[in-house]
């Protein structure tokens, strides 16, 4: 591309009404400084490489809650207070090893991790030969005779038809949260899966998986996806291969923990919330830049934007660190536990951003027709910025809970295409995180919750 | 993100008419293929990795000829041809040279790179006081007097405000364009530009500076954003610092060249022609992976795609891969040229890919009134695949000279915020490449070139 000038990007709106007329400008300012001034970046880079992987219970999201709290009054927040809650406390211990086999003493390592919240394997590891299956049907068909005493493989690949990424997440996700508890009604004595990655590669991506109270539990690891296919190639050859695994992982006691919430006061009704946020825990593997360091950086944004403008929202906007959405999700509980006992409040909105710091493409909504009907009113403010689409469902782990009480949730809706080339791996790192996209997302959410603090949603 | 289900997701289209149905079947088809066997990666590793940066004129350029012809034969092109051109022959020489030159007698280099088709600086180099500007009115208020005998250094920032980059890019283009030829008209011996790129690195990005006839040539240099912020703070310092450079760059004799076509022959209006393509030729400094191997290897994947499902298209299908779009446009001319004088042809429709291989978002459209009326009709069966926008005004600057004889155009329109991070620079390499964003592109360009050779363009 030498020179290239595509006049139909010129914005329009020439045709909207007055009062869109006036939140259009109020819009554009908004994005001027957060593509100017903008410390989404920056900020994403202490959480990164200062601060680094902050697993529920780690000393880095204890950093991380005093990082972000700290932040969050030198932005210029009315208020930034934490909400205690009890998380769970799961550490992976030492390396994790595996390795092939081979009936003639020689072996081949593979590149693994242990599951989140999982057991770790006995001291001396497990050894036992592998059955690959690609179903749940498949393990069924099999049976207990076949499956006791052995690891279960579960090779499903991440379905790349989807266009969307999450839907492909969403269908395969069965195996890494269910397997491990399948197989062992099964008899199974461990469980390796193959990494949900919608791309080739040699890191193993982890992530939780959820046993059930009656059935044993049992060790469970992924692998990278290039080594599931390595794997799933030797056990085609039909030689007597075994395999070996070692965790080190297992669950402590909870300890205690914190939600950050940094406020800018409503001028007109402040008992009425209009929540943002991300989450603060990330990966232990990871340094967390897409997920959700990205999240909870471009939710500050907003403090710092509407102070650098002089905004003052008519209703309350809590920006939310919330902790613990990976492995257990208690952040989320307490802050909609919190929202309930408050009744001199309403909770009135929430928006989350949980799904990386890409392009931006739209925003998925969950909430009454009426309140639908008047958000839609709203999408045109938001194409010069890349929006194109506004979704009927959205939300995000974090905010669910507060959906059950009556809060109109949002989710934005970035570009789906990388996000699980590095989800839950150790490739998510700050280099992956384009600093133009990550200020797109900043400013879109910013955005929205200008017009959900100004309108309301009656 | 742990879980996220967006059922918003679910393809829609139930309403569209019954053509669009099976259109949309075909599309779902041609998606399903490249996103299960598409090849476009592969090709554009050989490329980027085996084949390298290919400029016009080097020996990797015609390597570049030598396998897209081969490739295209392979997938199964009914013919494959050459159209011969003239190339200019720019090289870069040793690599170049420029440091600050402090007072004191100290130094500090700078990283720098020629501009494309400029003229070397005197064996031993250029020596000389710096005239920081940021635009061409301050170099006129300054004056020729002022101006002469330094070396002018024009420190003109992309703009971060324009959502799209590349208007930002349209905006800064003149002062690499047309500085050093303004420069030289004041008298100026060298001049410096602040790299067009809309990230902070170390990395400079060339691209072609346009000479005029009348004006004395003289040497011309891009620096990295990063060192142009550094000379830009030591200048503000003002102690009598100059700058020395040295560059070894020149234009040799041309050489004879080549565009590739790959045909694939319409069933029923074989004398209408549909076209498809991107240039092959790269600046010298980048593998050229986004640009435009990306839009190369997303052409070719229309043959390999469409002779796997079978796909007869209706009118004939020209894949191109034009030759010295960067710094002469020459392959663009002689196809046109050769358009022109084929009677029995009409060249209904061409789409070019040279804005990098990100996740589309539209396509750009340059017809007629009618012709775009009937093309927003299928507006509706690009969506499943990301496409969100069509817009008015749309082409490529190869195909650009075919719009002159009425053929319509269409320009993809990907997602432009990581493009000028790399744009023209060594960061333009594979890895910056997302397979699934490629594909996608791919599939787009499929689907529109399916539906122009079915439907023509009347």
């Amino acid at each position: 591309m030498k020179y290239l000038f595509l006049t139909a990007f010129l914005l329009t709106g020439m045709g909207m009404v007055c009062a869109q007329n006036n939140d259009s400008l109020v819009i554009r300012k908004i994005a001027d400084e957060i593509l100017t001034n903008g410390q989404a970046y920056n900020n994403l880079r202490i959480l990164c490489k200062q601060i680094g992987p902050r697993l529920s219970g780690s000393a880095q999201a204890a950093r991380a809650v005093d990082f972000t709290f700290r932040k969050m009054k030198e932005m210029g927040a009315d208020t930034v207070f934490l909400q205690e809650c009890m998380v769970p406390h799961w550490v992976r211990g030492k390396k994790e090893e595996a390795r092939i086999l081979y009936p003639n003493g020689t072996n081949r390592s593979l590149k693994v991790c242990a599951l989140g919240n999982s057991v770790g394997t006995p001291e001396k590891g497990l050894t036992a030969s592998v059955i690959e299956v690609r179903s749940f049907a498949e393990l069924e068909e099999l049976g207990a005779e076949k499956i006791r005493g052995h690891i279960v493989f579960f090779n499903y690949r991440m379905n790349p038809l989807f266009v969307n990424t999450f839907r492909a997440y969403g269908d395969a996700y069965q195996y890494r949260g269910s397997g491990p508890a399948i197989a062992a009604k099964f008899g199974a004595i461990g469980v390796m899966i193959r990494s949900l990655a919608s791309n080739d590669d040699d890191h193993p991506h982890t992530g939780t998986t959820e046993y059930v109270d009656s059935i044993r539990k049992i060790p469970a690891i992924a692998l990278s996806t290039n080594d599931a296919d390595i794997l799933s190639r030797e056990l085609k050859k039909r030689i007597a291969i075994r395999v070996f695994f070692k965790t080190n992982c297992r669950m402590l006691a909870d300890v205690k923990s914190y939600n950050v919430v940094g406020e800018l006061k409503g001028t007109e009704f402040p008992n009425e919330i209009v929540t943002v946020g991300g989450h603060l825990d990330s990966w232990d593997l990871a340094e967390g830049a897409h997920d959700d360091g990205a999240g909870c950086v471009q939710s500050m944004e907003i403090i710092s934007t509407f102070k650098a403008l002089a905004i003052q929202p008519r209703r309350t906007i809590r920006v939310v660190m919330f902790m613990n959405e990976e492995n257990g999700s208690r952040g989320g509980d307490k802050y909609a536990e919190i929202a309930r006992t408050a009744e001199d409040k309403k909770f009135i909105f929430a928006l989350e951003s949980d799904a990386g710091g890409f392009t931006p493409r739209g925003f998925g909504f969950t909430a009454s027709t009426s309140q639908k009907a008047r958000i839609w009113e709203w999408k045109k403010l938001f194409e010069p910025y890349g929006i194109c689409e506004f979704y009927d469902g959205g939300d995000g782990a974090d905010i669910e809970p507060l959906g059950k009480m009556g809060t109109a949730l949002a989710g934005l809706v970035p570009d789906s295409q990388r996000y699980f080339d590095v989800h839950h791996a150790e490739t998510d790192v700050l280099e992956a995180v384009s600093v133009r996209e990550l200020k797109l997302g900043a400013i879109n959410m910013a955005a929205l919750i200008y017009l959900a603090s100004e309108y309301g949603m009656n």
